[in-house]
């Protein structure tokens, strides 16, 4: 089975996000707009009590921080996306190597460069024509963020939140 | 802003269910397959809060149940949906009659009928085509429900989940 970790943003900001992703976005259906923590990666059903353990271990560990999106961007010539740049603070940096070390490791293609794809798999022409009026934009927006999401992936493609992570903890 | 309470079942379920609603439900890109615990409703952003908290209580004192699908069906005539109809058991008709009192007491437009919706906005002939094949299929499908989630609705219709609630102490 397939799971993944990320971050959904403020309705407002998944709204701005989507108002873009309907158009540019192919995998617009398969999930909300969201910021990924974790790449997908691929786990026995059996390992899953231990991970979500470790994944909720992680959560208490931390605090909420400010998520803090100052520009638009693209992984082009990479691949061919466009995205709301997440500034890389250090309690974002921080979560993300939690969730990647121990139980949790896995081997990464990329570094880690927090974002929120507004585009993806776009011809160049339109890629060139968007991320070109994007760039003049500008874009300031902070909110602060006490939860993530562990997800997995049904066989449509498509993604389902298995359990919310609250961040430290408040709340419970 | 709307909010909705819901169960996701199990991804096998989910992908029984998806079988046929991306064919049949209107609503497939919408939202996961799930079993609607309440109906949605409106709210300020500001009471979320104090509502978050209510639900958070009802899912502490609630405890983990068996979802028991025995059978499709539709609501035709009132209207063209078929579902997978769900074992009215005590542990969740209390759970439905808890998330709807005292601060989550909205008034509802028809009695809690358990079902997982697969298909909807069905035109006549295909509908009854669909449930008549359907009825002579038998399905006996029990898991252990756990946990509900709490949602929001994006301005494009999709919903994002806000928070999962774990049934009774365990996990946490």
């Amino acid at each position: 089975m397939k799971y993944g970790i990320a971050v959904f943003p403020s309705k407002q900001l998944q709204d701005i996000a989507n108002s873009y992703r309907k158009r540019y976005d192919t995998k617009y259906s398969k999930v909300p707009p969201h910021l990924t923590l974790k790449d997908p990666f691929e786990a026995e059903e059996e390992e899953l009590k231990d991970i979500i353990k470790e994944v909720r271990n992680v959560a208490k560990q931390a605090s909420p921080f400010t998520l803090e999106v100052y520009k638009y961007s693209s992984f082009y010539p990479a691949t061919n996306t466009i995205y709301m740049k997440v500034r890389e603070t250090s309690g974002l940096l921080e979560l993300n190597e939690k969730l990647n070390s121990g139980l949790l490791e896995r081997e990464t293609e990329h570094p880690f460069v927090p974002h929120i794809t507004i585009g993806q798999e776009m011809d160049y022409d339109e890629l060139s024509d968007v991320h070109g009026r994007l760039k003049l934009e500008s874009i300031n927006h902070e909110e602060t963020v006490d939860r993530f999401s562990f997800l997995y992936q049904l066989e449509n493609g498509t993604w389902t939140v298995y359990e919310t992570l609250l961040l430290g903890n408040g709340g419970q």
